[in-house]
């Protein structure tokens, strides 16, 4: 194997009828090569065992960013990324910053000066200026459930939105519902629409009508929950179940249906959405739709670091799956 | 000042009659030097408006250090921690390494190599050896909540432990109730021994007795919270109020109540402790004892990058204030 690391990229490049720069460019893991002439580059390099320089030599950070920590959330997904970035030797740089749409503009000299193996982001997009940069020193970057709706050449690592939707709306149909509000995350996010569109398509197939004020786009926070349930249990003819955008929403509607007097799950019935460590701590526990938080940060972690080895990587689009936890918060309708 | 600023530093050593490498130390925030020596160092130093070269020309990172993550709790204090970071241009390494008494042995080697501003440790220790090596390099750094009784020159930033055990005891015998139980920590560490103390006193103050069985060591999980309030309530005169040594232990020995078919908080009172966010959307919204955990990694940073800087710091142990905060899960005893 030794003897055939000797031959020169230049040589390969030539051999595959391509210029050095684009063998080099699929060498780093960079993604503006078609993924055809990606997989054929691929295996020439392949067949030479020609790799690049381990990552190891190169780097001893994976940068992890931030728009904002939210407790439960966010934990779950800096422990995927820790785990698998320890395994592999390397630190975890963790930055807050920017917004969903961008890390602030400072961030990305501290990037470059570090040099990391890769960049996961979560929650988050990144803007044009920055992705250059990155590209252009060979950094490759991982979205994790990515905010609005990427080119498909961004790898990036999400979970089954549209079909944790559908279950958690088909769960409380099956418990007899008819009337089911959903509050969502903001609406200028691809798994809020995600998950709505999961609701509308579970309630269509039962043949139930959607008065358009029992969808509620939001933040994902308690106090958001909060406020959304507390105007829709304040309609004339209320939901009878809510299907919340995340656990801590789920928390605050429970404690508005509480403080107008209601009992969950006898008189309102509530899903939560992730399942977070604390749901099954609830009083009552959470029915909830599960997001694998932590592989989701393990799979954008192993992905960078298979990108940043210029290995192949068969798809850069990964959605895990969820499924559906029955706890206490959800029981048939209240009769009459 | 430019003027002040030329004078050497084995000038200042002469004129203050130490060696230079004693001088040296108190400039790099090197804790091996007595307190009264270093602080009249230190006014040679301030003086002559000597001071160490910025930490932004020396580092770019603070290195933060985990033994385990645990959701709620461990994301305030990183959210305090990289706040302060940021501010002063640094980014944070994350660790999780090692166990409480110190992180594991190669964590060290990184350290060196990337020579951090300085380290803030969670919940943890530090070994001999690597307390050496981040001396022997001018690499200071600061323990959040020692584990341990750390010796007094380690810098340290905790809570009022002690007075968070008293005002939750005290707000349950202020309600009437006499048969009061408390689940703590482990029993080797400071913040369990001095939270049970304070409950000790705030007993004996009032002149009641503490039956062995009540005080209970654990983790600070809910699973043991739940198995310690399972055994209280099972006894034949099973206390009418818990006192728990975390948020997430109070909501085990809930679940344990609701198990064993009892209302929290007619049947059963529960204070809990940290007032993590979501302790106010729990149902019945959580008493608890407020701790600034977001605050103590903001001071520990501060305190880190002072002790980088070669500031004067007039004291290496800081305790921030904790706070009784009454909501719905306490109340009067039953009556009979």
């Amino acid at each position: 194997m030794a003897e055939k690391q000797r031959i020169t990229l230049a040589a390969i490049a030539a051999e595959a009828g391509v210029s050095l720069a684009t063998m080099s460019k699929v060498l780093n893991g960079r993604t503006d090569v078609a993924p055809a002439t990606r997989a054929r580059l691929e295996e020439h390099l392949a067949r030479h065992g020609y790799t690049r320089r381990k990552v190891s030599q190169r780097s001893e950070f994976v940068e992890l960013v931030f728009h904002e920590l939210e407790s439960s959330w966010s934990m779950e997904v800096i422990e995927g990324v820790e785990d698998v970035a320890h395994a592999a030797g390397l630190s975890v740089v963790l930055t807050v910053s920017g917004d969903r749409h961008s890390p602030d503009p400072h961030w990305i000299d501290g990037v470059l000066r570090r040099r990391p193996a890769g960049v996961v982001l979560v929650f988050s997009e990144i803007s044009g200026p920055q992705r250059e940069k990155l590209h252009s020193r060979g950094v490759p970057f991982v979205i994790v459930d990515p905010a609005g709706d990427p080119s498909p050449d961004v790898p990036s690592v999400g979970s089954a939105n549209w079909t944790g939707g559908l279950m958690a709306t088909r769960h409380l149909i099956e418990l007899g519902h008819h009337r089911i509000a959903a509050i969502t995350g903001p609406e200028d996010m691809m798994c809020s629409l995600a998950r709505i569109d999961g609701y509308r398509s579970a309630m269509n197939a039962a043949g139930l009508d959607i008065d358009p004020e029992w969808i509620r786009f939001g933040d994902f926070h308690p106090g958001g929950g909060e406020r959304h349930a507390r105007e829709l249990l304040a309609m004339p003819d209320p939901p009878t179940a809510i299907f919340a955008g995340s656990d801590l929403q789920a928390l605050g509607a429970i404690a508005a249906a509480t403080d107008a007097g209601l009992r969950v799950p006898d008189d309102l019935s509530v899903v939560g959405y992730d399942d977070i460590a604390l749901a099954r701590w609830m009083s009552p526990q959470l029915t909830t739709i599960h997001q694998p938080l932590r592989r989701m940060g393990e799979e954008a972690t192993r992905l960078v670091l298979r990108l940043a080895e210029g290995a192949s990587v068969d798809t850069l689009r990964m959605d895990l799956a969820t499924h559906l936890v029955v706890r206490g918060s959800t029981a048939p309708p209240p009769v009459g």
